[in-house]
């Protein structure tokens, strides 16, 4: 029988490039879901199927077995050695120079495959299949997605993590207890350090927790209150180097110390406020008040971006089009393109959603009807249209 | 022989509504003139015509001078006591309630009127005509040009400032001692009160002097360098009110002051950083780094104000018609409507500022290309092509 599991994105609500300056930023996940598909084969076959980004690799359990040399010590969870990394990428066949993210979701997998196995004792044949309805290389945390279902898929197969019993009759998916969940979330993050080299762990964290978080100076605190937000996330698909962005930022920050300064400040401010709001709303969903509060700090942040340079005509165009319908946005993540995510308070009629959507996606943007701060990753009993599925995992 | 005198209008380049809570904003002259027209008749009248506001008034000057019953003291200055004023009212037939700014213009030059040639102890007969280059009610000080003007041209009628002597012959204008100067600013200080009721004095030291000037909590500091810079000065003529915009500024405030505290900090400074910028444009009158800081500020200080929440769509389409041209615009005073100006840095093609303004009056806009930091008030020895004059004082 196959075992379905799922994890959301991430979104930055507030404080991306002021982290750099050592302020709090606040995350969120986002519904826009990745999903896994294990399938228990009783052959001697290791499979894994990634249609997202064209890769399909199989592997003998014996072959597999001595793909490297030594095995993870879980309990400290060290970082992956560049010469396990190497015996990985010379397993798989892969160059040592000019290596692709695509390549790296390969060798993220061997790594975890063989050091669940080894840890557990049990080598088992298995196929996965992974797919996702969030846009690659967006900022969105796609590839935590890929490193927390792999963790979980892989940990539920050698039962160092046991299947969640359905708290309710009706529900078709369950979250793993804290405990479990701390156990996905470390396996998980050494993927990601395969993936990303230097990851900060907030997009695991976010893919494995749900909810929100907040982090800074590296430190990732999960935020009690979190409500689950109705919001829009468009893709400019306009690509940017976060590299050059932060470079640019800073430049402007050494320019002029003193007016940067007190803009990170007031971001920091934001990212503090937020919570306290979300406190609130938590215990009174539908406060008009609290939503008002939420919007006026989007729109303030925003123009900080733009302070830093680090918005773009595309995001302006988000910002706008949203505008005319009376709903607030701002760029998430690095910017300088890439996706912003529009507030859709209670009572914003659909009419108006669908309108904002269609304009978005008239300007050539990708447009999705979304939520924020809602489950981590799941189990699914079965899997069923609650969920926006990827293609590869619809029913018909 | 008629005289002729002119004074600068005035823009604040950054600090508005930060001013309000203690920062320093940095204001300079707006070569949008204001001229004056005295007339030394051989009559017993004494006139004034300013066809700007529909204003013109004719008295006997035995009349006038029992016109009010105190005499300004003008070592100490005061401010024209309510019975002065009452008694003025009473006298030009206006009623005491819901007065204009159009009668109280007419109560301003009774006051200077009398009280300087009270001082002097002549009573000259004159007329006077007055009209502006300015817009009326856009907040870039046309009372203070009016104030300023009517100050100068009295004081010189009675003697108590002298003809200034032109310094290079070819010169058709030149502008008064530093001393003198003074004399006249307080003077024009109490004809803005009597408009303005409780001004800041910030509009007057501007006509008068030119240049910039920096102001923080009521002191005002005259910038020691401050060169001329060429800008086109734009009004939407969309109407605002400044009370309603500074009490939405304090609702932001005080709803989110860790947010919006280091926003007025970093205003402060800009409005730091872009004195020091002027020093060293004034040695290095084309030095591009120091126009390319300017914009920056510009741009940075645009965003502050629409966190503030004082910006508008008009104001935002002169932010976006001058950026499809790389130049860089604010709005300028309260905002919600009213002005913005654009930098234009030297080296910007007269087709491209040609192009900005056409389209700014395609939007229903009034663009006009001047500069700021020059002259403060002048004597004028002919009227010349040199300035834009307005329809009543051109030659033909």
């Amino acid at each position: 029988m196959d075992i379905f599991i799922s994890a959301p994105g991430k979104v930055i609500l507030h404080g991306e490039h002021a982290v750099v300056y050592g302020k709090a930023a606040v995350a969120a996940s986002l519904d826009l879901r990745s999903f896994l598909r294990m399938t228990k084969t009783d052959d001697e076959n290791v499979v894994i199927d990634l249609p997202d980004i064209g890769i399909y690799r199989s592997w003998k359990i014996s072959q597999i077995k001595n793909c490297m040399s030594q095995t993870c010590k879980p309990d400290t969870m060290p970082s992956p050695t560049e010469d396990v990394l190497q015996q990985l990428r010379c397993f798989a066949g892969l160059k040592d120079e000019g290596i692709s993210t695509k390549d790296l979701a390969v060798v993220a997998f061997l790594y975890l495959y063989h050091s669940i196995s080894s840890y557990s004792g049990t080598f088992l044949p298995l196929k996965i299949q992974f797919s996702s309805c969030l846009p690659v290389s967006a900022g969105l945390g796609s590839s935590a997605g890929y490193s927390v279902n792999l963790a979980a898929g892989l940990l539920l197969l050698v039962d160092m993590i046991k299947q969640p019993k359905p708290s309710q009759p009706l529900l078709t998916h369950q979250t793993w207890s804290m405990e479990e969940n701390e156990v996905i979330n470390r396996w998980a993050f050494l993927a990601e350090k395969i993936i990303h080299g230097n990851p900060s762990g907030i997009d695991n964290s976010v893919a494995t927790f749900g909810g929100a978080l907040k982090f800074q100076k590296g430190e990732i605190t999960p935020l009690k209150s979190m409500p689950k937000l109705r919001v829009l996330l468009t893709n400019t698909r306009v690509p940017r180097s976060t590299k050059v962005l932060v470079a640019g930022v800073r430049d402007k920050y050494d320019a002029y110390p003193d007016v940067m300064q007190p803009v990170m400040d007031s971001v920091a401010a934001i990212s503090e406020e937020c919570q306290n709001i979300f406190t609130r709303l938590k215990s009174d969903e539908k406060n008009a008040e609290c939503y008002k509060s939420l919007e006026e700090l989007i729109d303030i942040n925003q123009n900080h971006l733009r302070i830093m340079g680090v918005s773009h005509p595309a995001l302006d165009t988000i910002c706008q089009v949203s505008a005319k319908y009376k709903l607030h946005s701002k760029l998430t993540g690095a910017g300088g393109g890439g996706c912003g995510f529009t507030l859709v308070p209670p009572g914003t009629s659909s009419e108006d959603v669908q309108s904002v959507m269609l304009e978005m996606e008239n300007h050539g943007y990708d447009c999705f009807e979304t939520s924020i701060g809602g489950l981590g990753v799941c189990f699914h009993h079965e899997i069923d249209d609650s969920f926006m599925l990827p293609t590869n995992f619809k029913k018909n």
